[in-house]
């Protein structure tokens, strides 16, 4: 996940925020107030609610003055998070992680039994919410969830393998995060009425930005602090996930030293092996090349649409995006 | 899960099941052949389709010639069915099973972070098609989903517990099991397009067969042999859950001699004298009047439908689950 917040161009997007987070805490109340808490817990956590923020953001790209956001656009905004939220109730299962957002996962403290049922009961609520908006957007989330799903099996299948080719990885991020970004921006378009090809561009806005947006987190990976990350650099690379910037230094001249150390689990010492060589390489400038094509083709997506304040904090956020991975 | 086949009375029924087969294998087809074979696994494993087979059934009360099934009609109980396998993806993770339907899980075969992702998968296959089905089917699916959860979440919040009231038991078996059946039903009821009053009659019809059914699998896992149920006798005792025979053994003369067994792990000697203990009171006797409670009620909820080939099948199921826990 980029370090720094996303959409702080759009003066009224606080604002909307706010009115989110009381919805999106009432969204998972259940009879049992044993699994209320439970399905509260991540939300309570906190976050940055990057995936409703171009939700909101989108469906008001067409409006110069600030006008209250509509219930059915936050609607769908907390349905968006709730995927997100659903699944990373299930990742924390599978990484056997112990802390999410500074709190303990939902798996440390109720084990992994309710963490997945838990997991399955959000993803339940955010169809049940997409639902009410129609079948549309009701196909659109499953289908998302659907491709979710895919991405993150189409990686976990490459795991350790350092010859997972560079076509792989982009499907498999493309599944796994700029399918839930693009339809965050698509139901922002579908719930604020906009006009089908307008519609259109905000998706593809989306798909491009998450594009880039989790190339970026790669890069991260590989050259922030443990601090800035908030967890180990090279994480990525201890769980035998081998992203585009690690890809890319496997084609270099030190691609053959890179290739002895993976495929395997890896200590301390061989990862800040790893993670010297690759630094070595002119793979993470490749890699921001990359995020940056799909940076640029975010922005020509934006430019046949009004200039307003969401339009331009899209644009901002995009931008936003690049600085930090070039810091 | 009871151990004879159930709407065998519908003659038609065979030769829908066999068209929703196939349709059920279309429906978790993915653009990656590699998830593609892990969703189809249980499917291919077989399986009686109880669901699928109460939503045919449901939609056909009012026919009284054969006429081909509706494609909305198969394609609701492919949903109910897709929901059905999801959630047992999960189930065998979380109870570590090696084996399902007589083949190895998909745990077992390809480890549990694929069987977590694979669930959802299935799942959201089964809300992209419950949204195709238009936005009632969408919110009723998804809200039977919640409930599973809620129903799982709440017995395995009583597990090992004998203070688990009775109420505490009804109330997680209607949300686990009984949820999904009177889904299936009123599923039948829409795609087959009768009207309202008709459809909520099946829809209790459903929900009441469905507690009469898990009360009558419980019994089944006191009373049966280990090669009738294709798993240990008292599995659910091993695994902590006290279903209503245990819980009425519990409130018994001999009530105190079984509490001193139960709140633990159980070795197969203490698990064969729990099992003694229980039959030797009237608790399967009173948990039997408890399903006869619920097949009476199901019936009463078939009375006021026209007499027809699926009518009578549906109330012969019921008969024949009695039947089962009766001999």
């Amino acid at each position: 996940m980029p370090l720094l917040s996303h959409l702080s161009a759009l003066p009224t997007l606080e604002n909307d925020l706010a009115l989110l987070e009381t919805k999106l805490e009432n969204s998972v109340v259940a009879k049992d107030p044993y699994l209320t808490e439970i399905a509260k817990h991540l939300i309570t956590a906190g976050g940055k609610r990057v995936r409703p923020g171009f939700t909101i953001a989108s469906s008001a790209i067409e409006q110069q003055d600030t006008i209250p956001v509509a219930v059915d656009v936050l609607m769908g905004g907390v349905a968006v998070e709730l995927v997100h939220l659903g699944s990373l109730y299930h990742d924390d299962v599978m990484d056997e992680a112990e802390i999410r957002r500074n709190t303990p996962s939902v798996n440390a403290v109720w084990g992994n039994h309710t963490a997945i049922l838990a997991g399955d009961f959000l993803l339940a609520r955010a169809s049940e919410i997409a639902a009410s908006l129609g079948t549309e957007i009701a196909g659109l989330l499953a289908r998302t969830i659907g491709e979710l799903c895919e991405g993150q099996i189409l990686e976990l299948q490459s795991t350790f393998k350092p010859s997972r080719t560079e076509e792989s990885y982009e499907q498999s991020i493309a599944g796994k995060t700029a399918s839930l970004l693009s339809t965050a921006c698509r139901i922002g378009g579908l719930t604020g009425g906009l006009e089908r090809d307008t519609v259109d561009q905000l998706t593809d806005f989306g798909h491009s930005y998450g594009m880039a947006f989790q190339i970026v987190d790669d890069i991260l990976d590989v050259v922030a602090t443990e601090d800035q990350l908030g967890k180990p650099t090279g994480n990525d690379l201890i769980e035998g996930v081998y992203t585009l910037p690690v890809l890319l230094a496997l084609e270099s001249d030190l691609g053959s030293q890179l290739h002895d150390l993976l495929g395997k689990e890896l200590d301390t010492k061989s990862r800040d092996r790893a993670l010297g060589l690759i630094r070595s390489t002119d793979a993470v400038e490749k890699a921001f090349d990359r995020a940056q094509y799909w940076a640029l083709k975010a922005k020509a997506s934006l430019e046949s649409l009004p200039p307003s304040p969401a339009t331009n904090a899209l644009f901002a956020a995009t931008n936003h995006l690049l600085e930090q991975a070039h810091n």
